[in-house]
């Protein structure tokens, strides 16, 4: 239930097309939906825009099942990341639709036909063992109503690979840059291209990268001026963070 | 030397009002000007945006105090950050329009009536001893033609005081939070309003904030969806990304 | 065996109704009983007032079962923590009243009616996954003889979940708040609220959590002056501590 | 201003013998008092019992003045904690009777005689390096109305000196333990003594001490079950907490 | 082959009762024997008076095989830590004296009688859950000659059940104290008794114990003097250490 | 595809022997070839003399299998490291000259007879346990074309073997120090052998050894000259350096 | 006053050669001594053997001073470990024999001619830098009574210094080693000699060094047996610890 | 005294142009020099090939003095690392030759005319603070013997300005790369340039640098493989090492 919705409703009520007691029963929701387990935050899609994520990392599979039940009886969109394939499997039959990125990890629901923004979204990664968080980044973005291009295997080693699509990093409106070991792509891009630019260190490297510390601290202190980071592994937050962005 | 200069000059050459030679001279110090131990980057205003900004820790004075005198001579706006009083009691008889911001120890040079933007940036701190940061990215965001709206001391011990003014913050088009300690205001403020925000860690507190590490894990590991995080205390960068987000 | 039960033994012994002999033989094992292998602390309900905590972990099947059964014969009120469900199935046929949480992985027996605080402890907690460590509180409040309220799933990012339950957070004697990610919860409970408030740091989050040391920072570095912290995902330790000042 | 003060003066517009314009005056800075720097949280001692305290590090000698001078406007007991000497010097002619703790670096204003309570804090240190935060802890806990006790010198490299004083400690309401080096003392007198235990690790002791690292990890996983912890050397949180406690 | 056996054969050798021949033959594997991944240092027992260790961790099972079927032709004792019951099974059929201690761990072979020191080494545990490492700790104890006295389960939780078997851990010549958590143990018991003190750290325990981290700084710190330190859950390198000062 | 290759086809094409067309379908993949989830640096071994090498940590089975079977295209000489055996098991039905170092993790093709240096690269080892590193840097520097002497097992605890080994490592061009637990053996041999030391912290050991922290500091921290640190485990990029040196 | 003073004391008023009032008077301080803000451990030579030691950092210069004046009446031997300059120079008149060791920052006094042992401990160090540390052990360890020999400059980057010195190392009944940087001296000494060694990591070194925790962990890691370790840079616990050893 | 020195010695001695006596002299300083407080290895330009290094950081000033007078008496090239000037202006006066580089913190001299390589070091460096470190890596590599190129200021923040420098970079024996913040600049000159890099992490940047803990990790998970690393600012570290591959 969104802005319009609420609206929507509430001139019905002004107009006599509904009853008080009808009014209630459709709005009495709307704070928040509670499970039990859960608070479902059917406010926020008024509040923050967007309709509540689910987390799926140490829920249970029926606590997620739920949810996922719950959020379809309201016709939202809804986006869960990192589930596991057996999450999906337990869930896939509560909607034909329903759809799982088995790579990234997340299932998602489309209620309605989604608008896509005209400008996009860049998501650029340095290495192949990047792609869990490519993919994570890129549902986000796409079930947010942006339109992406994705941009892979263009780390800094072979930094030829990197110029070749410049251009079309270049003209997107924000760019999200995901690498693991040194992370130094962030740094790289952040000096060649005058946009905004989402780091996201990956977990993926030898030992002292230490599940990410590395390219963490590497993003954190980048001599680039446009970079801000978020957590190791976190393409859902970057591509959050990026939709805002694109759609100001 | 921006864009508009560039094309300028060469419209000029083209013309024939000016000579190849004088053509040459006026941009063959276009991709750097080499100081000996610093490569001045004349070519970043074309590239990034912005002109080179000048991190003066590290450096001694007397490199600090050719710098500037260097880029004076090309009509920038500067802007030398971590600067402290002994640098600008060293430099400011190169130009009276030379200003020092002693709590956030920057430099500032505007050379040309710099234009505001309509829209504005909300610099939001939690205490009294985060307000070094504050004026850092305070005068980043003037220096780069930002209209900019401060809230500050309103941490999350007391948080009717952010109650108070989440109208203005509200109305922002992109918000830096700054905070140290346990740096909770980002999440607060993230989960309240639906804007990008440029969450900055500071390194004030007790022992285990470890020098500011608290806050930034803290920051980092937000449960809101909107925050990216900087390096600590670096004002200058959020300031940096959040003009880039306010002018799109 | 506690206060009274000593008492009543000497007095009888006094007024010639048993003999030393008897009275030698129940209060052999007072200071501990020593299982070869493990050392149980009988004097400790005198001494601290509750009988010994039986933490599982690291311990085999076997010595949590022979621990078990001695602490039966006892009659003693029974928390073993940190158990997973082998042990209980291996455990469960020594009584009927052996109950298994397998959320919060304890078992508990109830020897005697436990009597009921009338002032309660509330338990606070921001989002789903910390559920485990909510349960695990819970029971270890409930057999100490605690009234205890819980209140789940109002972390930070959705704030107005915690406001509609901040009647019931501020009539208790003594409040835990349970969180991961970034732990805010605490502070903000913290600022809002004038009760002793116990923190518990949950190793949930994404990467740079840490396995929880972003929330334990967190707290040990909150704004608000009323919150002590207790280990990583200690839920026992936090309702002990709780019950404690609830009793006072 | 707290509850009575307010109370009395409702009543007396009630009564009529004062003017709306005059109450308005009396209660206008009550949520906060914007001093442009600083917000004084006036709110505060109606919202969670105490007046807010003056955190003086990072914060420039002029600005702690400014709060003082307001805040002794308001006739509220005054805390300052980590003041420097120089700080006192500046500060101690706005008022005879601001007193300066030297070890302590505490600044301390009873504007009115404050009544002690009947029961008492121990205060427990292990060695004279922790005298700092003792001294912090005790003003602390004395401007905020507790009868205190404080035991020091007694860590367990000499456990008979404890031994010595255990009675004293016992008939404590609550207990804070000041230790740095492996900070052991938190779990003996949590072992020996059933009272909630409010441990505060020191920076104090040799090289892989970290700061204070090695005392917090020990107390957090103290295997006496009543500890909880507060950050390095916080001297002030231990006693605020504790006062908490002792008020029940 | 000890310094006896090589004394013995170059007498031989001088009364011409063994040729030049033999000789070679004999000690020509003394310094090491080459098995090809691995040289085995039969030079050790001479040099620094005890047979080589089998440290089987990283080793594969049948390197380890292939170790202890050489040292077996040499008539040595043998002792491999960290082997894993797989590991056993596959070796045990190579001489029926082989023994595996489950908990601890270890494989043992008695080539002849060991002689016991008179004096003893006291092993002083904390709780249940360090008993591996108590086992590991008293095999190579064993194995290496000397009489052990094992006291576990007395960790400062319940400091009387210390109390109650001091006299044995006085009269030793040198103590282990193996304990988890906050490894409050060796301090206590450092502080009591006048005889060097191995503290081994074990990584049991919660969250920010961080696998013994918390332990390990804990008894680095100790306050009291006679306390030095191997490494974590190392048990074999503790009895190493106590038997040589045993031996004294 | 390498330098003299391109050299021909330019030589030919100037000469008429083939047409544009010819040379242009030859050169088309020459900076990448794009796999949709790869791109294969074709240009790598012009840019930087050794092919592209496969790190297959992250990667499917299936993104191996397609990245190989290109490379098999190209006839180049093919290293894949951090293989799996169900990777080999997968792949080796491509090739029957593909080949599996199960100790070493490692794959490799030689499309032709690799020429030997005639100087060696000296790979040095302190214990068994290191020897999977030790496998992945010698599969390394021979498809690279280098000549190795292997000597292991030579750690510090038992210096005579490494001495016993000394001649043959003098003689090195280069040495590889591989060394887990305190890596001192990498301090030691750069004391006294005067060669470019590569050396290998690895992840071997107990507790404190924090997954090779331990032995990644001491080898950054070490008192000899000569030495320069990889990354732990990093066999491969060791023996790349190595070779770089070995091939001046 | 220590085991055979006390002893005398008691014969004598067993034969009424003093009054119970005279020999309450001179035992009455036994237990320990009040001195307002420290509690002098008179008990300590009974209990463990030796007085107790005055650390000195984060005490103040009059509180060492009357630490030191009231040890000076119980004509104790003194040993003042961390003593700066200017501590030295406001005690050194209470007693002329007092000492200053201005490299090792002690304070001695030998109140009685201590006897010496035949066998000693060698303390052995790796640079120059390292000499503080030894001058604080060795100091220590001659006020306990103990025959010293040092041995400085034999670290193992130039391994044929120690060689010279093995004979030396070897005859030592037990052996400190003190070292920075990667420490290696430890193992590489531990690896030569059978003898206990307690190995003492410096805060001497480059930057990853982290203030001795690189020689700290490379020294708990050691892989030759017969090392325990003690707190970074603490010579006195090194020195405490083998004069238990040496004395045996 | 090097190689030949001492060939041509004991030539002498062979044809009786000097004494036994007179040889003795010459050599008998030979292993090394006791100073008292240090050993000068006087056999290590023999051993490994240069002469000893004085580390001058935790040495007095009057022990440095010591060192480099008795150095000078051997005519041996001596080079000074971390020399604070005020050890410079005590020791100037030794020789006139003695030379300081006050960024770079060394003392050099130049006993003979030292021959200069063909081939040449490239010391590449991110930015202007990072040129302490460059100055000590120069100082040492030209007392070593080295040509040397140094390119500084050409961090990837400005990638051109790498770029425009690449040729004289490529043109390197071997390249050292010299950066701080997030270290990039390793990875992209390393994936640029088939050379071996040896990468000098410094510690250079805002607060989440961690003192060089950013860069240094960086550079260990650098992308790029031919790239090795030394310790933090370990500028001297990385030119000994450049040396020794310079002048294969």
């Amino acid at each position: 239930m969104n802005e319009k919705d609420i609206m929507q409703l509430l001139e019905q009520l002004k107009n006599n097309n509904i009853s008080v007691d009808e009014a209630y029963r459709a709005i009495k929701d709307l704070p928040f939906k509670d499970l039990g387990f859960a608070k479902i935050d059917n406010h926020r899609e008024i509040r923050v825009g967007y309709p509540e994520v689910i987390y799926c990392e140490n829920k249970t599979i029926s606590q997620v099942r739920e949810i996922i039940k719950f959020m379809l009886t309201k016709n939202n969109n809804i986006l869960a990341t990192r589930a596991s394939k057996e999450m999906f499997e337990e869930v896939k039959g509560l909607h034909r639709d329903l759809r799982y990125n088995e790579l990234g990890r997340t299932i998602t629901y489309e209620a309605n036909k989604i608008p896509r923004t005209e400008s996009y979204i860049a998501i650029v990664s340095a290495g192949t063992s990047d792609l869990a968080v490519v993919e994570e980044a890129k549902e986000t973005a796409l079930i947010l109503g942006n339109k992406v291009e994705v941009i892979t295997d263009v780390g800094v080693a072979g930094i030829h690979r990197l110029y070749a699509r410049l251009d079309i990093i270049r003209e997107a409106k924000v760019i999200i840059v995901i690498a693991g070991m040194e992370g130094a792509l962030a740094s790289v891009v952040g000096g060649l291209i005058d946009k905004p630019i989402i780091a996201v260190p990956t977990s993926v490297g030898y030992g002292a990268n230490f599940n990410g510390l590395s390219a963490l601290l590497s993003m954190l202190n980048s001599c680039a001026s446009g970079v801000s980071v978020v957590n190791i592994d976190n393409g859902f937050g970057a591509a959050y963070n990026a939709s805002m962005i694109n759609k100001i």
